[in-house]
Order: C-alpha cells, then structure tokens, then sequence
C-alpha cells in the first residue's frame, strides 16, 4: 500500500514536471513588463531626462523640460489641433512626437503608462502625412492596456496572463485607425481591473499630477493621470463602475460613459467576459469637451453596428436638443442632487455643487431644482452582487495562479464584502428582475422630477490617498441604470474647504469616508461633477453641459 | 426513542394540517377555468349555438352561422375597419359585437378562447363612439392570456397559477388602451408555453381551423386559430422560439417577431422572468400586412422607452427604406435559403420557396439570389442550452405543483434532450460568449452575401399532427441572432406535393421529420414563408415583404 502511495506520487511528480513549466516568479514577469515600457520610454527622441526630485504637484514640471512648440501642441484643444493639422500649419509628425515626450515626461512624473509606440506612431505620420488632408483626424490617441493591439502583449494588470498576445486589434481601433488616429502610449490599470484607484505587481502605483500623496483614479487611472498632465488630448478607457469617470475627475478632465451597446467595445481582455447582468462600456477621456462627441460621432459614423451585432444602430444626433430659444437661451431643467443618501461628499463637492445651483438659477432659460436621490443603498446592494456573481472565483483564480500578492483593494472588493459570493442561475435571475424593477422605479422618480439632466457628485470626494476609494455609489448608480454620464471639471480643493463641524455619520461607510478628509491632504486636487441624463440621451448631457459651462465660465480654476 | 419519532411524526403531520391547506384536484381548476370561459361565451348576443358536427377543414362554417354584416366586418382589413369606424359608416359596437360574435363561433370550433370578454368590451365601445373621431383606432384586439389585464386570473397554462390575479394591465395594454383599442378575447397557450404547439390541462388542444387533424402551433397558438377563423383581425403574441410566427403561418395570417428591446413587453406571466441570456419578445399576429406597421408604430409613437427604460428609443422609421427608381420599381436583393442544413423541409415549402425565386427573378429591381446557411446546428445547440439555463427546474416545479400530468411536448422539452441541465454561472458565461461568437460570425456571414432581406421556411413543414412539433429551429434561429422576422402566407399545401422520392436523411432529427409527412396528412394546410432582416431592421422586413406581395399577387390561394 505504501508502495502504490509512492508510485502515484511519482506519478504525478512526473506529470506535473513534464505538462507544467515552473511558475516564473512573478517579480520576474513584472521587471521584465516595466524594461519593456523603458525600453520604449527610452527610444523617443529627443530623450526626456529624468526627474530626480518628484515634487507634490507635477502639473508645472512638463513646462520646464519642453520646448515651446511641443508645450503649445500639447496643451491645444484637439479640436485646434485637428484643424491645423489638417490646414498644413502643423504636421502630425511634430503633434505625435510632441505627444510622445510629454507622456514620457508623465510616466517619469506619476508612472501612468505601460508602454510608448514612438516607432509605429511615428511611421504611421510618415504615411498620414502624405494624404493628410483627406482623413482629416491624425490626432494621437492614448489607449488603455486592456484594449487590443494586434501583436501587442495585453495583460489587463494580471500577472498571469503576461503573455497573452491578441491578433488583431479592438473593433475601436480599428475605426480610430480608419479615421487617421495615430496611436502612440498604452495607460495602466489596477490589479483586478475592479477598483477605483490604479496600483498593480506589474507597475505599483499610479499617482495624481496634483498632489502625488492622492490616487489617480482607476482603473483608467493611467489614462486620467497621462491627461492630466496633457501626455494626452483624447484617450480610450473603460467603465463598469466608474472606471471612465473617476480617472477623468481625480485628474480634472473631461470623460463620458456612454449608454450601453452604443460604442464598439469587443476586442479587450477582462475577467468575466460573458457576465451581461452589468455592461461595461468603452468611452472618451478628453481635456477638451468638444473632443468628446467628435470621438462618439467618429465611431458612430463607422456604422459599427454592422460588425458588431449586439449594438444599437442610433447615430450621433447633431441637431440640438435643445434649441435656442429667440431671446438667445436655452431652456433647460437642471436637478442638482448634493448626496446619494448613504454617504455624504467632503466639503469641496457640497462648496461646488451649491456655488453651481446658486449661479445657474440666474442663467435665463435654465430652471434648477434639488434631486432628491432614490435608495441608491439598494442599487449599490444589487450591482455589487452581480458584479461577482461566481462569487469573483474568476478573478480569484487569476490572482491565485500568479502567487503574487493582493493589492488592498482587490482584497476589499473580493474579500470584504458580504455581497461576494458564488450565486446559481436562479439567483442570479432573481437579482436581474430586482435590477429590473428599480430600474423601472427610477424611471418613474426621474420622470417626477421633470428634469432634463442631473448634475451630482462623481463620488464622496475628490481623489484620497491610496487604497482608501472604498465606496463606488457615485458612479456604479449610473452603471446600474445604464445612464449616460459626464464628467467635467469645475474647481479645486481650496484650504476654504473645511471640515463640516456639524457632520453626524450616517452609517459605517459615511464615517470612514468622512476620516479620509482635510483641506491639507486632500490640497489642490481636482474637483468635478458629473452630468447625468436618461438612456441614449447622451447627445442631451454633452448639450446640456457646454451650455452651463459657457454660460458660467467654468471651469473656475485655472488648470484643471 | 421509538415514542420521540411517533412524537416528531405527529408534530410533522399537525403542521402539516395547519399550514397546508389539501391540493385541490387539477381537474376540479381545469373545469372552473372552462366553465368561466363557456358563462362569457354565454354572454355573447344574440348566441351562437352549439356545431354539433365538426368539420376537418373549419374554415367555412362562420359563414353559415354569421350575418352578412358581421362577416363583412370579421372579413375586412383592419385598416379598412378603422378608416369606417373613425368616419361614421360603422359603429365601433357593431364591430366589436361582430369579432366577439365570430370568437364564439371560433371558440366552437378549434377551442382557442379561454375567455371572451363582452361585458367590459361593449361597454367600453359606448363610451369609445362618443369621441371615436378624435381617437381613431377603435379596433377590436385580442391577447394571448399570459398578458396581464387587471382583475382577470392570468395563469400562463400553469394549473399552480390558477389563482394569480395581476393589479393592472400590461404596458402594452395601456398604450393600446390609449390609442382607443378594444379588448375582447383572450387566447390559450401550451403547457410551460415552451412548445410550437397548443395544448394544456385546463383546456386540452388547440386544433388547426384548415385541418383539425392538425397542430393550430404555439404557444401563441390560439391567438393563430382565433386568426386563422377571422374571430380576430389584429392580436398580440409572443415569442421567444417562434411563438408568434408558427401559429402565424400555421394558420394563414401575419406576424412579426420584432427585434427585442423596441416593444414594451413588461406586464406578463411566463416562468424565468429574470433570464435575460434569449430574450422573449411581443409582437402582432394580423390577417393583414399594413396592420403589423401599423401596431408596431402605435406603440412606438407613445414612447414606450419612457416608462420602460429597457427598451431602446427607436421610432418607426415610415420613410421608405427602398425608394422607388425613376422605373417605378425598388432595389432589393433577395436571399432564398431552402433549408437550414439540419432538418429538410417538406415538398410544399421547397415548392413555394422555388416559386418564389423563379418569380422574384422577373420583378425589375429585384436580385434574388440562394443563401447558404451558416452552422444552424451550432445555433440550436446554443439557445437550447440558454432557454433553461436552471435545468427547466422552475418550469418543472411548477409543474410538479399541481400533480397534473405532463403533455408531450412538455417531456419532449424539458426532459428528452441532453441540452438541458442546470448550468453554474460561469457554465452560463461561457455559453454566452459561445452565443455572441456566433452572432458575430453570422452577421459577417450575411454582409458577404450581400442581402436586404432572406426569404426562408418558418419551421419543416406545414401545420404538423398534435405532438410531433419536435424542431424549432427555423425560427429559434432568429430568436438566438434576434433578427426581426416576419411571416407571411404564400399557399397551402396541394396534392401534387408528394413526398421528394430522393430524399435521404441528413440525421435522426430529419428522419424523424420526413417520417411526419404525406400530402394526404397535411391535406389544406397554410405554406407561409419567414422574411428576416438584420437586427433592428424591422421596417425594412415589412416593406420589402409588401413590395413582393404586390409584384407577385400574394398569397396564391383563395383564404390562407
């Protein structure tokens, strides 16, 4: 008997050694991961130098190490940029390589990028160059790394998948492609790919250019870091519970998730790819608003409905939705909602959310009203539940496999929570028609309200430090009704922004966020709002939006 | 110990008594639910009497039994109707008495009322001819039973359910409601609703009215008998393998499987209500063709997306999708597909098929070319296993409940087939995956080819005997691609379709199939084709399909 134990552990000795490699450590993966990206870094020309003292804001340091052009270039709207490429005045070259040296100046600044394509960037100028004027849209775009680039590895932050290698590219870029983009840096991503800051074992951690003790946001944080230092104009992220938007308003600038199975989005490396109970979507991340419909309408005009059936076949409708009335106005109903009822904003989002209420009640044509929120508890009870709905055994699993360790996060979001746990089929029904009906109850509330859009909180406020963005209500909300959202900057945390004396916590999480708070350590650091409004009324948020923000003149800070 | 178990026993048996109160009889619910549908026949003035011989083919016994005046209005286009009603020539009383009048008769005949309605109807037209003008639709509208209208039970053939009451209508009830409809019969519906044909416990089959000896279809399988008779002239079904299109063409008249997410389909009884993996979809059965557009518009004109923001904010497009050339005449190409590579249909569908492309060969415009089909086997094996994705456990609990036997088709579906078993989430995810897979490698498939519009068979054969509806893959097909399909009637089938004497059998499933058929069997039974377009292409379906019926003087028989 003891014998037969021992051949069958021989056995299986044998066939493990010969059926599996030994696991490479997985700091090995991740240094070879970041020599690539240096590798790249160091290939653009002329070299960036580095920066040996990292100071708290970085929004000043790409001023002194660019030249002139490359600054002007880089901190135009796209729009311009466009339009003078397309007019000869620039050349795509120059707006590429500029673009270039700035996010190598980024990554040295807040390590927001996993890899630069000077090369293949700058071939394909040579080439766009040429017939320029007819495409029309040569502007570099930045990518985030799960989105697939043909012969390009793309590991989604998962140590284990490091050598997955996709043959052709996302159905996006390749209709970016077709309209001339130029892509050129891939951002990083958080372990998981499911949480709202971006740290990782390939990269560590990306930090805020405004205040390098604050996260970046994720898990398009690489994405929302490179914009917030103009390393980018218009990039590709990804958004199931806020991954667009938070990224877009920790680093002050621009981003949509749009309603659900209007952009193109397959072609990407993510756990969990048949789950539907919850769609992620693919979306723009800009420093320019305009930017934002022109990427929308860019994709939407390549009929991508057509390769891909699961998408709806509305276009970008141009015409306004809300016409200009004869005394030159527009007449729109705006609700402002301060909290969501589980956990209260830190004092800078309450600041600018009344300073906004109380200046648009004097712009004619505009009504605004409070929004009273409808127990967003529940729907953060019900997303959070389906998220996982094998009880993250997926995720689990790929972390397992790499015997590297659990950043804090992944830990709180797979872990911590009661709502992680592996449902059958039956349950998962049940919690979809639970979905389903406050869907429908939202309807309803909002359909009450009268409005047309509803500015909120992006979240319970701007950025915090590292691996403290616990709670998602803000931004998973509209994951869950599938409304289209906008983020857009409008101040900064001032030292005005005191603590409120008279808080009282509403519940554990509302305690713990109000912990997080100080003017002093939260100094500096963009503050946003997003713009919500109904199901494929997306066309309505952006309308709605340039017309608060040039009728206020927002944003009211000077660089964010 | 032996007086501690007699002691538990006792315990277990009061309980019992206290809180279970006996299982009624399924037969003693079977009978209540007759008797309540023959006391609201009884209600219909003047009476119709009883048919004490019953015909094979049923199609001319309303005319010995009706008015003049009734069959005139039972035998009009709906859109002739409204046109009367709304300019005074007929009272919308007149009209609905006729159609309630006509049920009875069709009642008598093919058993496919579960109950008329009219009290609640005629009263309702008094009060509608008072202001019939401004409203203009006054039509009478029948609806399958599992749509719930307030205060009336709504089992969805499930003997457990007999005593489910819903507190208000069905949205789709309410727009129609608004629009100035009048409700006057409801229609049967198979046991687990999940077959092709119409048979239950609480009212035994549903026959054909061009052939008793023949399935009417399912499982909106009365609504197509009560068509097929002229007791109704526009009625909702629903389908989600082919539930509005086989009784459709089973019986001779219209019917639209739209794509899913435009129709308000909130408001029903069905098993499972939270699967979202194959998604059901409501639609209209009509004895005309401008009657579909005209339905599906109405809803849509009222919004429908508001209340249900599930649905997808698209309107119907009347401008035509085919404009007419200076010739006079509309550029359409024409796919024929004969059979799906599976199960071979009947001689009279390849007939008709035949005849079809030969003639659209000769209409100016028209490009008509045969269309192969791409791995429907694949597709079959996909929606089978995402139907039931709990293993059909809620259906067959349901069914357990009462103690009432199972019908054959019920055993045949949740029983018989391999495909069937309890999945895990993730077994789900992947199986999605598989299905999106699929849908894109389709929609490829017919870019290449190049159609407008497919012409294909609706199912293997004609009308089939009670029980043998074994294979629903000619319509499940388009369910799984969620393409919009329309059914329309060609001609019947004749003597001279006999049995192809080459044929071999592809598989067991074919055999099978070939076994069911002989001209004698199938004797007057409609021969309708399916018209499919790509997803979301509804409008172009219907006018492609109209444009047809006029070249070719569609259908080629006297009553299908």
């Amino acid at each position: 008997m003891y014998l037969f134990h021992k051949y069958l552990l021989h056995k299986y000795l044998l066939l493990k050694y010969l059926f599996h490699k030994p696991r490479e450590p997985w700091q090995a993966i991740a240094k070879r991961a970041q020599d690539h990206r240096d590798a790249t870094l160091a290939a653009v020309q002329p070299p960036v130098p580095d920066i040996l003292e990292l100071p708290l804001d970085s929004t000043l340091i790409p001023k002194t190490l660019l030249t002139q052009e490359e600054l002007q270039i880089t901190e135009s709207d796209p729009m311009t940029l466009i339009q003078k490429m397309s007019s000869g005045v620039l050349s795509s070259e120059a707006v590429t390589n500029a673009f270039l040296r700035r996010a190598a100046v980024a990554q040295k600044l807040v390590n927001c990028v996993t890899e630069l394509m000077p090369e293949a960037a700058l071939w394909r100028t040579v080439s766009l160059d040429a017939y320029l004027k007819e495409h029309g849209k040569p502007l570099p775009i930045s990518t985030k790394e799960m989105i697939h680039i043909a012969g390009l590895t793309c590991n989604a932050a998962f140590i284990v998948w490091h050598d997955r290698v996709p043959d052709k590219n996302a159905h996006i870029l390749e209709i970016l492609l077709d309209a001339g983009c130029v892509l050129y840096a891939r951002t990083t991503q958080p372990q998981t790919l499911m949480y709202l800051e971006t740290s990782s074992n390939y990269y560590r951690i990306t930090v805020n250019p405004f205040n390098r003790n604050l996260t970046s946001g994720g898990s398009s944080g690489g994405k929302g870091a490179l914009l917030g230092l103009r390393g980018s104009s218009l990039g590709i992220g990804t958004d199931i519970g806020g991954s667009i938007r938070v990224p877009a308003a920790n680093n002050g600038v621009y981003g949509l998730r749009p309603t659900s199975k209007c952009l193109p989005n397959q072609g990407m490396t993510a756990p969990m790819p048949g789950a539907e109970h919850i769609l992620g979507v693919i979306g723009p991340l800009s420093t320019s608003l305009p930017a934002i419909p022109l990427f929308v309408k860019t994709l939407l005009d390549a009929k991508p409905w057509l390769r891909d059936p699961s998408l709806v076949p509305l276009p970008w409708n141009t015409s306004p939705r809300f016409p200009v009335a004869a005394a030159g106005s527009k007449t729109i109903k705006i609700g402002v909602m301060y909290h969501d009822g589980v956990v209260q904003p830190h004092t800078p989002i309450y600041r600018v959310l009344q300073n906004l209420h109380t200046k648009l009640a004097d712009v004619p044509g505009i009504e605004v009203t409070t929004f009273t929120p409808y127990k967003h508890d529940e729907a953060w009870d019900i997303i959070y539940s389906l998220y996982f709905a094998d009880g993250g055994a997926e995720e689990k699993a790929a972390l397992a496999a790499s015997g590297a360790p659990w950043r804090p996060l992944s830990k709180f979001i797979l872990s911590e929570n009661l709502n992680v746990k592996p449902l059958s089929v039956p349950e998962v029904w049940d919690l979809t028609i639970k979905r389903d009906e406050y869907r429908n109850a939202y309807a309803r509330h909002r359909a009450v309200s009268g409005i047309d859009v509803l500015i909120c909180p992006v979240g319970p406020g701007a950025a915090p430090k590292v691996d403290c963005a616990r709670y998602w209500g803000y931004t998973a909300q509209w994951n869950l009704l599938d409304y289209p959202a906008l983020i857009a900057p409008v101040s900064k945390v001032l030292p005005i922004d005191i603590l409120d004396p008279e808080f009282v916590a509403w519940n554990d999480q509302d305690a713990y966020n109000h912990s997080l708070y100080s003017p002093e350590k939260y100094a500096n650091a963009p503050v946003s709002v997003q713009v919500v409004g109904r199901r494929f009324e997306d066309e309505k948020v952006v309308e709605a939006w340039a017309y608060v923000q040039e009728k206020l003149g927002l944003p009211w800070a000077e660089y964010v």
